[in-house]
């Protein structure tokens, strides 16, 4: 592999324009007026450059992405739109590792190298939903790491424990829950269970919390008394967690400081309407904050374009985020909060750093979260892969 | 001009493809296997036929669209954004006819083919504003109507009522006002003001209405009480109506009614995490309801892209509609409720309506607010703009 010269872009935090020489897939040296005889140089001046957009929490599995527009059947009730998915998972052809494939395609295009995905797991699908997004990642430059997900409940849906078991046994990386009490009904044994998996296979937690107001914000805190008792900090996120929106200041200062001090990550896709927590006062606090469009074109929403600064800036519209330095904590979620999130090593724009990169006609972070401009060029691993 | 014939489109509404044939500016037939021997030929199968988009809502005098980012500069509240505003307009050169003539373009390109903008009037700016938009909109294929805005109160900005009647004077379509309880301090008085210069000069009516729950509840009532008085319905409009989406049930089913009875127009943006109206409810009870951005990219705030079908997304999305019905709703805002609102003759997808239409790449309705992808063609009575 040939050495490959940025030249002349502006790097995230550097505050001034630098180039970048990528060598054997890492960033090799990051400085102005580099000389790299034999490199293939790109001329970058006065573009942003930004480390790979991380998409930290989507539904791979159910994406109808790629195929003809499929209208929406659901009615307007959450178990409606359990029942419709349900019925027409098999008739629409989901789980579908061709579609997955078109997805990631997409995503990869628009700059993103790293993806977290819930995968349906329950009685009916098995564990096909994770061969095939095992099959489509294959096939695509994007690290994908899976969190086996209960969408059909753990406690109310018998088997589907033991398959998140079976889940975790054949490789995948995390293990979700969902309303531990508004849709499983037993939160304390539903927590015990997924955690208890938690431990077992040395996996990651990530819980869908839709539970809002002050049964959510309830939940958190036990959610942060298990990763706290069990030493799991770093490895446990929150996905939504619209109580964080909905609860008074005292409390979400409460929960922001107990989520920081336990290690507890939040994921959030500032989906349609539903609150968005707080993403100031997390990050004051010291919460990692991720973001992810959550359901991309599936049986649950036809929303979705698969690029993660579109995702960011309705994370920042929905926060009002007008100012520069806030619309850049949009930014953050999209790349080292969901980096911090997954663990990786590696990851930014510093020397020995992975030389995973995006380029953008801009001239700086909150422009590239509001305008979201086609991207000069996307790098996976030292590889120029769309330019 | 030579006929145009759109060969194999799928006109909106129509149910099954068909051509279009365009002659001097207009639609002048409509169906399958049309022959039209001269006639410049477009071959759009399978593609969506929309007439003309309608931005309804916009401050084209404020804009920076086209110049370099301009970070965001005011504090959180709206003193701070109205003070910003007026220290900082002369400084970055608004209102400026050549950033106006960028962003019209963009939104030509975009298949917008008419726009109401709300102009700034006050004592400071004069009717500069008004004259920097007449200027652009000169320039550009898309058929501006303005707003005198009293963007920094009426009575409590003593002069503006002048500067107002000037405008209507010289030629401006309609008159605004601007939350008469919350920043005018005197509701009667302020809508008295503005209904009367309606009266006397003919103009439409458009008032910013931010004031929340009741009392924008109230004041949604002497609108009403006003526009039947006068017996100027049809004439006039309220943009935001944030209270709207707040009030309970019953109050909105009251209001809705009065609305739809006095002939009172609704217009909404959408913006950040604001209140959105009740789109269904709206409609059902026969309120014309149109969308636009509200500013892009100005001293108020970053965003905004110009781009009619996005902003119809935004609206769709912050309803939570999934179905495809649903979703239309949005693209009716951004279409014909703003024709409605305009007063607009012949638009439309008929023979004999203007031809002023947008083609896009994509089925249907829904498909096109949610994916709102690149405009295959646009056309301006009967002149192909962009393809």
């Amino acid at each position: 592999m040939s050495d490959v010269l940025l030249r002349g872009g502006l790097p995230w935090g550097l505050g001034s324009p630098a180039d970048l020489l990528v060598r054997d897939g890492l960033i090799h040296e990051v400085g102005p007026g580099l000389d790299a005889p034999g490199a293939q140089v790109a001329d970058i001046t006065g573009q942003f450059v930004l480390p790979g957009l991380v998409e930290a929490h989507c539904h791979l599995d159910k994406t109808l992405y790629g195929g003809p527009w499929v209208p929406h059947s659901a009615d307007d009730t959450l178990a409606g739109r359990i029942g419709n998915d349900l019925g027409r998972r098999a008739e629409v052809g989901v789980p579908d590792a061709g579609r997955i494939t078109a997805l990631l395609e997409r995503m990869s295009a628009a700059g993103t190298t790293h993806v977290r995905t819930h995968t349906d797991i329950d009685p009916r699908v098995g564990l096909r939903g994770v061969e095939a997004v095992r099959e489509a990642a294959a096939r695509v430059p994007v690290e994908v790491r899976q969190v086996a997900f209960p969408q059909h409940g753990v406690l109310t849906n018998p088997g589907t424990a033991e398959l998140l078991e079976e889940a975790l046994k054949s490789g995948v990386e995390a293990v979700g829950g969902l309303d531990p009490a508004g849709i499983d009904r037993d939160p304390v044994r539903h927590l015990d269970v997924i955690f208890g998996l938690a431990e077992r296979y040395g996996a990651h937690v990530d819980i869908h919390l839709h539970d809002g107001g002050t049964l959510g914000g309830w939940e958190l805190e036990l959610i942060i008394e298990r990763t706290r008792a069990l030493g799991l900090g770093g490895r446990v996120a929150v996905s939504h967690a619209y109580a964080l929106g909905q609860l008074d200041e005292a409390a979400q200062d409460r929960l922001a400081q107990g989520l920081a001090e336990a290690g507890v990550a939040l994921v959030t896709a500032a989906v349609y309407s539903f609150p968005v927590p707080p993403v100031k006062k997390l990050r004051a606090a010291g919460v990692t904050l991720a973001c992810g469009h959550d359901g991309i074109r599936d049986l649950w929403g036809p929303y979705g374009s698969g690029d993660m600064l579109e995702r960011a800036m309705h994370l920042a519209y929905r926060s009002t985020f007008r100012r520069d330095e806030d619309i850049e904590l949009a930014l953050e979620a999209a790349t080292t909060g969901g980096a911090r999130l997954l663990g990786l090593q590696g990851y930014g724009l510093a020397p020995g750093d992975r030389a995973d990169l995006v380029v953008l006609p801009c001239g700086g972070a909150a422009e590239a979260v509001v305008v979201h401009p086609a991207r000069t060029l996307v790098m996976k691993d030292g590889v120029v892969l769309h330019n």
